[in-house]
């Protein structure tokens, strides 16, 4: 590569015209093949001898290579993209495993990435023991072995799982310096597979003063939420399998509730009984962790949707500017009310804004990918993403939602703040050495 | 669970209509909430004492579990679905691992499962080190690393590969008693993301002579196929990332060319160099391996494309039925043109058929998940599936594709035939006691 060199005729970019400030591109520059992409970036202009040097044979290429395994795994390489861990002991606490999506592209994460939360370690469940009871307000008890479930219709659908937790450290009244993997890890986005809980209801019957149910998980602490019954008649599915496979054993193996778009620890692991009742059962998760605390010291009784949200994945924290030029901004929006119907991206703070391309295909309660062509000159510059949601909701700024939400002084520790359900804007700062901060603005 | 039985009330499905022969339903019974699909299926009804049993505690309740890894894994009740592997200890051939679509389900296939075909076993690439040339007729040639590469939009999409050896037992004529991951494992459906071809060769610029180009890889034998440039000029892309995370080592990492719809072979994997060229390089690969044989002898010179195709996932071989009543045909189909159309379904082996459900996203070149319910009379029945595409194109039935492609009497082995890209029927014969055969009819 001796004779490589940058390419600094590569700068037709500068001629593009901004729609926003701070450089800002028009998302359509993404369909037009010729002037406008064409030397955007950065690719090295070589001579035949670098060329030469460049096809050189690496070790890899000399030898022969490794044995297929019947499950494979990531590269070696990519150990830097694995899930952080906040109790990598095991010990007697809670564990989180965030997705570390300022590493990944797409709209699927992967299921080794997938976050969880786990309250008492991953129960090793045998498939062939684990049943699923259905039982009192209907009026056939009914219990489920997985070959039960086998038998019955299937659906697939792709959606998001998020704690009522995630994000909480945007709580802080300060903005904390992590990266998207902590601040926003707590989310992910996969094809589940499995039986709609309207069917399995239709074959128990339901009492008509039945009105909510109560999912209840084989884990240790046999985790149990209250759910309205009318969420069970609609989207919820007990899932069996998790983009194709069976459920890892950290999302509830060999079965969950899903339910799409409502917090994440109301989607109950290793699921073994649903009980209709009439009246909430008031279990230690939705009195206690999950409540939603505002301002004036009271709280929301319940708080079951995953509201409308975006973040920038790319820049973000810990991935610096490599000198100014084309970047792609890009990132993920999602809205447990269905589709992403607009995400709005400003390079200077929120004083302009132009609007991101979302990538197909766009589905309900899912995560969406946008993405936004921009030029940095290399000066300072504040991303920031905003979406809506084809409800109509739109992600609050950040003074609205501190408004209604409140913040909080003195964390007990750098990610564990005591609120939920924090759905307002992420801002990422640029200084002109490319280095990237958390700010508010 | 002494006292659970069998409900026999739960016979409401005797009472369906079907559509077509051998009992198969309207595949709008799965909108339909109420009599069709209540009391389809096989839940069992317990008494209080059996469900107190059922929720007794088990060994994984009683104790915390395991400690959450940074990647997590399948449960190690999974490992029954795992990769088939023909050259498990790295002999020096080519290694296939297939994925085993009977235990999966929806649409996307795990990266852990996604299929593998490699020739002098996985090169583990240092991603910091591999670069990817872009020569040849070119007006500018230029090299890229992956930071050069992480400068560029970026496009997701979701599409199958697939060998153009997949399927190739179906050659025989006689029908292979083997699962669907023996006969179709080599084809998988995963979101890639990356960068597209035509980006990077608007930076290059194109000389107006070149019409092919070249893709070569870096493992040891420089696997290498030529492409009709306007491939490359059309959804051709520099795939970067897998179901979200960097791709598995023996998909290509760090970086494969990506040519949706077209045979797997050609997809070159740990891609290091693209040159433009007027006429192709006439490889190996493609004027041997998957030279496509005609009946009299003669072959296609080039057999691009991978066509409309469908089979029947579950029930297959190896999966035998549980007794008499509902069940859920449910199956893949694709093709390289385009979306799936439409799927159609036979349970007496193709004289009457009904529509299956196609489970949305229904998208271009990419896996669709179809089912089809049906209530299995516990006498001999004949499965089948058989898809149309958006361009119209349908799948042909065996005697067709006979006619036109040929089989072949003496096989060198169970999964070695010398031909490709089959895309006929796959037909499933149920006995009496449920178990499932392969046969042509």
């Amino acid at each position: 590569m001796g004779t490589a060199q940058k390419d600094s005729s590569l700068q037709a970019w500068r001629d593009l015209p901004a729609v926003a400030g701070n450089g800002l591109l028009d998302r359509r520059a993404f369909l037009r093949h010729g002037a406008v992409l064409a030397a955007a970036a950065s690719g090295y202009v070589v001579s035949k001898s670098a060329r030469a040097d460049a096809l050189a044979d690496d070790p890899w290429s000399k030898a022969p290579g490794s044995v297929s395994k019947p499950y494979q795994q990531p590269s070696r390489f990519e150990e830097r993209a694995g899930r952080t861990l906040s109790n990598p002991n095991g010990e007697p606490r809670n564990s989180h495993a965030r997705t570390p999506h300022h590493m990944l592209n797409g709209m699927i994460t992967p299921n080794g990435l997938h976050f969880t939360i786990i309250h008492a370690g991953t129960p090793d469940i045998d498939p062939d023991k684990h049943k699923l009871v259905i039982h009192g307000l209907v009026k056939r008890p009914l219990v489920f072995t997985l070959d039960a479930l086998a038998r019955y219709p299937m659906v697939s659908r792709m959606t998001f799982v998020e704690c009522g937790g995630n994000s909480a450290p945007m709580f802080s009244n300060e903005p904390i310096q992590a990266s998207v993997q902590a601040l926003h890890g707590l989310a992910s986005c996969a094809e589940w597979s499995g039986v709609r809980l309207a069917t399995l209801l239709e074959e128990t019957g339901v009492d008509p003063k039945a009105k909510w149910m109560v999912a209840e998980g084989a884990d240790a602490p046999h985790l149990s939420r209250s759910v309205p019954l009318s969420k069970g008649l609609d989207d919820a599915m007990i899932a069996l399998y998790q983009n194709g496979e069976r459920l890892m054993p950290g999302n509830g193996y060999p079965m969950r509730l899903l339910l799409p778009g409502w917090e994440g620890n109301m989607n109950v692991k290793w699921l073994r009984r649903i009980k209709l009742v009439e009246e909430p059962a008031m279990s230690y998760y939705e009195t206690r962790t999950y409540s939603q605390i505002l301002p004036g010291g009271k709280a929301y009784r319940f708080y079951f949707l995953q509201e409308v949200k975006s973040f920038i994945t790319q820049p973000s924290f810990g991935l610096a500017l490599q000198g100014p030029g084309f970047y792609e901004i890009s990132g993920i929006a999602y809205s447990g009310n269905g589709r992403i119907s607009r995400v709005m991206v400003s390079a200077d703070g929120g004083k302009s804004w132009a609007e991101a391309a979302l990538q197909d295909p766009v589905l309900p309660k899912a995560f969406t990918r946008f993405r936004a062509p921009w030029n940095w000159n290399g000066g300072p510059a504040v991303l920031q993403s905003r979406a809506w949601d084809e409800a109509g909701n739109v992600q609050p700024t950040r003074a609205q939602f501190v408004a209604a939400r409140g913040e909080t002084r003195k964390p007990p520790n750098v990610l564990g703040f005591p609120n939920q359900h924090y759905n307002s804007l992420t801002s990422w700062a640029i200084d002109a050495k490319g280095e990237v901060k958390h700010v508010y603005v």
